[in-house]
C-alpha cells in the first residue's frame, strides 16, 4: 500500500485550493448526490446500510483503512465493546482501541501505520477480535460468485461484506483500498462502498464488475496475491 | 448540562454488563431496526440525511454533543475545511478542530468539557466559523411552526435543523442534548435524530410533537430559558 501514500501526500497539496474532496469520475455515483441517495431509497438489498452507517467513521490516518473499517464492523456486528469514561461507561470501538496485544501479533500497529493491511492481515485482526472472517481472494472467485455472496451477506443479520481493492480500478485515486460495503441495487448491478476516507471521496456506488476487477489486482505487500473480499460474522 | 453528565456516569455503571447501548422507550423507533429502516426508505423529506449521514459521528468526550454535531454540519455544509497531513493534505472537520480562537472567545473549550453548550452558544460557536445560524428557542415558536421550519430545511439544499432537547422529555437518559435532523417521516408525524452519542443510542425516530415539548423546556445553564432549535445555512 506504500505507493497511495506518496502519491497521494503530492497529488493533495496540488488540487486542494479547488476541492474539498477529490473530483469523482463519471463512472461512479455518491451516495449524497440526487441519483445516490434515490439509489439508496430503491435499492434492491441494503439491509447492513443501515448497521453500518450509524456507525460510519473516518478514517483519522493515511494507512488507517483497515482499522477503521475494523471499527465499523465491530460496532455493527455488537461485539462487546471496550468500556471508557469517556463514553460514560458503556463503549464504542474507534480507531485507538481496535488495537490489542492481540492484534500486535497479527501485525504490529507501528508497522501498519507504513504499510496498512493486507487483506489477509485484516482477516487476521478480525481474529484477534475472536470473529470469524473469511477471505476471498479474487482470482480465486468470480463476478458472479462475489454478486452472490456478497448480496446475500448485506441482506442477513450475521454477517458484513468488506471489499479490498485498488481505487485506479475504479477510476480514483489510486492506491489499495479497505472499506465495508452498504447496499446493492440491482436495475444498475452496482454495490455501494462504503468508503472510510471521507476526506477523499464520499461513498460511491460502483459496478459490480468494476469492482470485482478492482479487487483482482496483484497486492505487492501480499506476494502479488489479488486483493479481494471479507465476509465478517460473529 | 452538568446532571446529565453526572447522573450518566451512574447509569452506566449500573446496566453496561447486559446492554451495549442503553435500552430504548417503545415511543422511539431506531433507524437500524426493520421498521426504522423502511421509514426512512418511505420518508417524505429525507435530504439532509445524505449529506449528513455521510459525516455521521460520534462525541468523543460526554460534554461533546456540540462539537460533535457542530463537525458534521460544516463538513456537510462544504464549509472550507482545515487541512492536515493525516489527511493527506485534504481536510475534514473533527472534534479537535472545530476549536478555534474564535470558538474560544464564544466558550472556552475547558469550559465547554464541564457544561456543554446552550442552544445561544450553539448559534455563536458557528457564527466562530462565519456560518449562519438562526435561533428558535421553542418558548417562542410552537409545534405548526417547528414543523414546518424543520421539514423544508430537510429538503432545502442551503441549510441544516440542529436540536437542543432534554433527553428526559423523549424518554431518554437524560439531561440537555444536542444533535442534527436527518429524515421526516409524514404519516407517523416523525422526525429522525441523527443522535451523535452512539455508545448510547442510536439514531431515533420520534414525533414531531415529543420532540417539541422536549426542547420546550428551561435550561438552567441559559437563564432559564428553554431549548429549542438552530437552521444553520451557509
Ligand atoms: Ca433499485
Ligand atoms: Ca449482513
Ligand atoms: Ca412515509
Ligand atoms: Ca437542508
Amino acid at each position: 500500500m506504500r505507493p497511495f501514500l506518496s502519491g497521494l501526500l503530492l497529488l493533495g497539496s496540488a488540487i486542494v485550493a479547488s476541492a474539498e474532496t477529490l473530483p469523482l469520475p463519471q463512472s461512479l455515483i455518491a451516495l449524497n448526490s440526487a441519483e445516490g441517495g434515490r439509489m439508496l431509497l430503491s435499492s434492491e438489498a441494503n439491509a447492513d446500510y443501515f448497521d453500518l452507517g450509524i456507525h460510519f467513521t473516518n478514517q483519522v490516518h493515511p494507512a488507517f483503512c483497515g482499522p477503521a473499517t475494523i471499527a465499523m464492523v465491530l460496532n455493527a456486528l455488537e461485539v462487546e465493546r471496550p468500556k471508557s469514561d469517556m463514553t460514560l461507561g458503556l463503549g464504542l470501538f474507534d480507531q485507538e482501541n481496535v488495537f490489542t496485544p492481540e492484534t500486535e501479533a497479527v501485525k504490529p500497529r507501528a508497522v501498519l501505520e507504513r504499510s496498512g493491511l493486507t487483506l489477509d492481515e485484516l482477516a487476521g485482526m478480525f481474529g484477534a477480535h475472536s470473529v470469524q472472517a473469511k477471505v476471498h481472494h479474487a482470482e480465486d472467485s468470480s463476478l458472479d460468485a462475489f454478486r452472490s455472496a456478497a448480496t446475500a451477506s448485506i441482506e442477513d443479520d450475521v454477517s458484513f461484506v468488506l471489499v479490498n481493492y485498488l481505487r485506479a480500478g475504479i477510476g480514483q485515486e489510486r492506491g489499495g483500498h479497505i472499506s465495508p460495503l452498504g447496499a446493492y441495487d440491482a436495475e444498475t448491478d452496482r454495490f455501494l462502498i462504503l468508503d472510510v476516507s471521507r476526506y477523499k471521496y464520499p461513498p460511491v456506488w460502483v459496478e459490480a464488475a468494476t469492482l470485482f476487477d478492482a479487487m483482482n489486482t496483484p497486492d505487492s505487500d501480499n506476494d502479488n496475491r489479488s486483493r479481494g473480499y471479507l465476509l465478517v460474522s460473529r
